[in-house]
């Protein structure tokens, strides 16, 4: 609205200098960033898959944490809502907002970038940076989902949350709750990366374990606002009450019903895969998790919904379990 | 970060009630919002074209204007990208990132999404809405091109900066600097979206133009910098001297010369095409111009550069024309 100072470099310099190179390559990219728009050719038989994920400092990150943790965090955040799908990464968007133009942060920022954008696959094909009162971080994160042959719909072969049936298992990857018993220590000391608080900001997205379940599991999401809420996800899209055997869940508190294992049920930033798949398919999955070199662990049970809500039942040693706390809500 | 008070519906029902319904509905779209990521199905021999654009509150846009008015023109700014690659639209997903929770300003914003998203023929595929101290509003519009079977290599028949001749005419469409000009009534009273202030929040991204120049023009751009300042990524992209007649710009100031005018030249906020083709062409461009309702006008000529870096040469009646001010720059 107002020409901003520009002392510096300027946007196409600092656009040159951070985003221009040393990100995967990916050969679906035709054009990358410099035109108005980057075209990518879709694979054959391949679906795109999308998602977009906004960070904003002191909301969903501590805004005085190493730039190099905020980005790892915010693409691999992202990145896990294609795990959730089962998708193959492809790459991403960046839209960064920032109230200063320091080259130490944005030279930090984009190394932590740089560094999750090969963990994770993502080439980055684009984005925008502008000035704004606080630091703000959007993802837009894509890949493919091979379409599916078998149907005579337009059908597509990857995980969703409205699949899930009757009598199907139900499963998480990894351990829940780090990401929420972690947050205290971040916030204490937004510097700390090591030991659990590298839980918060390096948050693994499972994406080989997602491709890996396509055609095993019949539903699937990622837990980024904690597994009781969010089952309630998988519940509601496909009609099914969800019976969680609390004690069965894998926890980062092991000291069943105290505060801090109710957190690891409840708190958010876990970005593991909760999975749905019927019991036929227990030894595939168990194989599939060896060759991800990840845990999955069957933590419950789907069944058609007793009452007209479908709902999440928690249950701890059989008997219902009563929390106090419900997940996050932004809004 | 920290459970954000949570008096209201929430996010889901916020998603559900304001961005899951009454936007245009698109063929490609397997799975729209609701699940953890959209799923597109991309059309036999169409290539996909994506752009990022964020605009922040009170430095992209006056925080106090009313919310229609504000999500209008974030989508058409957006939407222009895909009019400068002469992609057909096919859908957006929206980051947005709000002060407040007020029920009136998301039934707004969601009115001005909906109109602008009909007007643009996108289809709204997924987003991310989060709580920030102040407005953000990141949008990832996409559309396709068609693959150019006529060459060994991959190729995309579309427009791009980089493929502009040397002696291929200059062109622009409409009248430049219209919103360069209402920027500083809309300043003193932002909710005026009448008149000249209605070129800056109604900006019309050429999409039909844009389409119908592909095959025809050698290159293009939008045009949200300043005309002369954008000019120069064609004369970089396409290692070419553009010089431009600048008596010959159609401008919203006729007054040659005066600051007003310069400001035309200079400005920022047109989203008109800026874009190149061979003198073969003029004819054919005179009929897409009139077929899309939108004036043409050849403004200047293409040159293999006369020094080493290729410049934008602008000539006012043959004679070099001194500025004083160049475009916008964010950083």
């Amino acid at each position: 609205m107002s020409p901003a100072g520009n002392p510096g470099e300027g946007e196409f310099g600092l656009i040159r200098r951070h985003f221009a190179s040393g990100y995967p390559r990916s050969r679906d990219t035709w054009l990358g960033i410099g035109d108005d728009a980057a075209v990518i050719i879709p694979p054959a038989g391949m679906t795109l898959v999308q998602s977009l994920d906004t960070q904003v400092a002191d909301v969903h990150f501590p805004a005085s944490a190493p730039a190099w943790l905020i980005a790892q965090r915010a693409l691999r955040c992202a990145a896990s809502d294609l795990a959730a799908m089962g998708a193959s990464p492809q790459g991403f968007y960046l839209g960064l907002t920032l109230p200063h133009n320091q080259p130490e942060w944005m030279s930090g920022f984009a190394s932590g970038l740089r560094a999750a954008a090969h963990e994770c696959g993502l080439a980055l094909l684009g984005g925008d940076t502008t000035r704004g009162p606080v630091c703000v971080i959007s993802v837009m994160v894509q890949g493919w989902l091979p379409l599916d042959s078998s149907t005579n719909e337009p059908g597509v072969q990857g995980l969703f949350r409205h699949t899930a049936n009757a009598s199907d298992d139900i499963w998480v990857s990894g351990c829940i709750g780090m990401g929420a018993l972690a947050l205290p220590i971040v916030l204490n000391d937004p510097a700390c990366s090591e030991g659990l608080a590298g839980h918060y900001y390096f948050p693994q997205p499972r994406l080989a374990l997602g491709v890996g379940l396509r055609g095993i599991a019949s539903a699937a999401m990622d837990i980024s606002d904690g597994l009781l809420q969010d089952a309630g996800h998988i519940a509601r899209a496909s009609a099914l009450d969800l019976t969680i055997h609390t004690e069965q869940v894998p926890t980062a508190s092991t000291d069943l019903g105290s505060s801090a294992w109710q957190t690891c049920l409840t708190g958010g930033d876990d970005y593991e895969l909760l999975f749905c798949a019927p019991d036929s398919q227990r030894e595939a999955i168990a194989a599939i998790a060896r060759d991800c070199m990840v845990t999955c662990t069957r933590i419950g049970v789907c069944s058609k919904p007793a009452a007209a809500e479908p709902r999440v039942l928690a249950q701890l040693n059989g008997q219902p379990l009563d929390l106090s706390k419900q997940g996050y809500q932004h809004f």
